[in-house]
């Protein structure tokens, strides 16, 4: 898996690395799942190549005769760094191993969970965060002066590739929101801008599907965004070491191959830290707290006449250096 | 205590009690609150006279030698009509210990803590649920056609006495709100209006008080209504089976002695059974939420000028049938 090499030691194909290259390595493999198996429910450290993961736990037991590893990824986050140290050493300890494949095991054979499969709060959502979409749902005056948030309800989470209910008896309206997530690392309150990524453990993708029906029916739009199996978050979380600026990322939507929402966060009209700051005023983040960033342009409500989501659909969200979260929508 | 006589058995005062007395009394103790004291914090069960509390799990240990009541309110409801039957036991078990005080503590000897100190997801809350208070909001167009629901961040939640901060720094407009809420017995899906009081495990009080100036400026309500300590809850969740007709209960809100709510809950234009059919159409509820029903005309934002809230103002909400909740806005 060629992950984690410190100081030039042997890898398992008998090369030596240098530095430079090891902490290279080590930035990109740093990508988190939850998932499960035949075994149950674990956290996962993905491979460089995401096409291997090692169950950190299962390692920790047979490298240490104890697992000290948390059940659940938002455990695993509030340890901080000394988790991160310890997902580091396993995978160097495995990686070192004469068979490490029975450490790791193939991504394809393994159910992925969202990373946080239920979180300790509603998902924090910033609406309206990109102006051309604030137009696309209704004019110029719909681009926020002020950040606007709302919540969906963490009874909605779903993983990668897990199904989104149609919810044919409540909406036929049912819509897409392409969106970067942020992972809070730590508890903090008054957080500046400044040290605003600090408090980030990592970031993922999330689908903030809404009942456009719902949504204008009931104002507020906690409703609309919260039907059951509606936040798609996925497919792992990755360590913010790994992506430099988060305020500059491609982020694309496509439905059933054809692209539909194409932009880059540069294009925020609030960007993360600034998200952070305001949202931690008088509210404390705490660690695990997973805030969805805004959509872009291009949403089913946006294009005349309306393109919403049907059954069959598929859902396919890419985020440059995070990854792609794929949904269907089910009968 | 008085508390749960079975069969006409010989109370601690020497008399004797004939059933229909006994289930009286039954149903009017049934008051759950979180507490702390020396010893740690603890699930309790409050006298009839509301004067003193007994320590669940304490007492189960002295009486089966192992504490098998959950260490939160949240758990103990989980457990359904087995925590019940549980608590049940116990109390009658410690009225007819010769020293029943050594079972029982002075209310006012324990720090009341919120009944769900940390409830496992945002708060609902219903806004606008009586057509006065939508007026003094706006205008008779502010009275909704559909239920309009909100939430409010889990740390944002503190106890009957706790101190309301006045987030001077961030707020000049901070307003009480004096609410009956619900707190959700059991998991369930399209809960018809019919069964939705089947759902319910208990009432309690909550005090939704609202930064006006956030509220306004960042549009969807998150944000105004989420500062820490802006929650209040308490002081104690009462059953359901106290509470015959939920959507008739007198309630009372005073700012510093002077009564400023007073309304009844039979001017909901929501019923709680048609809060919780219409949230749980396509969202599962589940055991331990909290459900804040909306707020009567009365809020500070609803006189000419607005009085709002300043440090040192005592909120004293009075609902009937469930009991008075008190918190001070500190300094």
């Amino acid at each position: 898996m060629n992950r984690f090499y410190l100081d030039g030691h042997r890898n398992i194909h008998g090369w030596y690395r240098k530095k430079e290259v090891i902490e290279e390595k080590e930035v990109e493999s740093m990508k988190f799942v939850t998932a499960n198996d035949q075994l149950g429910s674990f956290v996962g450290l993905v491979s460089n190549d995401d096409n291997m993961v090692l169950p950190l736990g299962r390692t920790d037991l047979k490298r240490n005769g104890e697992n000290q590893i948390p059940d659940t990824l938002l455990g695993c986050i509030s340890q901080g760094n000394a988790f991160l140290d310890k997902a580091k050493s396993l995978a160097e300890w495995a990686d070192l191993q004469s068979d490490e494949n029975q450490y790791y095991l193939p991504i394809q054979s393994v159910e992925l969970e969202s990373p946080i499969p239920r979180p300790a709060k509603n998902i924090f959502c910033v609406g309206k965060n990109y102006a051309e979409h604030a137009i696309e749902m209704g004019s110029k005056d719909d681009i926020p002066e002020h950040i606007m948030v709302f919540t969906k309800a963490p009874t909605s989470v779903i993983g990668h590739n897990q199904t989104i209910l149609p919810h044919h008896e409540v909406t036929s309206e049912l819509d897409y929101e392409g969106e970067l997530a942020v992972i809070i690392g730590k508890k903090g309150r008054r957080i500046s801008k400044e040290e605003a990524l600090d408090y980030v453990f990592g970031y993922t993708i999330v689908n903030d599907i809404t009942a456009r029906d719902l949504q204008a029916k009931h104002k507020q739009f906690f409703i609309g965004k919260s039907l059951d199996t509606s936040c798609p978050i996925g497919p792992w979380v990755v360590h913010s070491s790994v992506v430099k600026n988060p305020n500059q990322l491609n982020i694309q939507t496509a439905v059933n191959g054809e692209i539909r929402q194409n932009a880059n966060t540069e294009q925020f009209i609030f960007p993360i830290e600034e998200i952070i700051s305001i949202l931690s005023k008088g509210m404390t983040l705490e660690a695990g707290d997973i805030i969805a960033t805004g959509t872009p342009a291009g949403v089913g409500k946006g294009f005349n006449p309306p393109r919403y989501l049907k059954s069959g659909d598929e859902i396919k969200i890419t985020v440059e250096k995070v990854g792609t979260l794929i949904n269907k929508v089910g009968y």
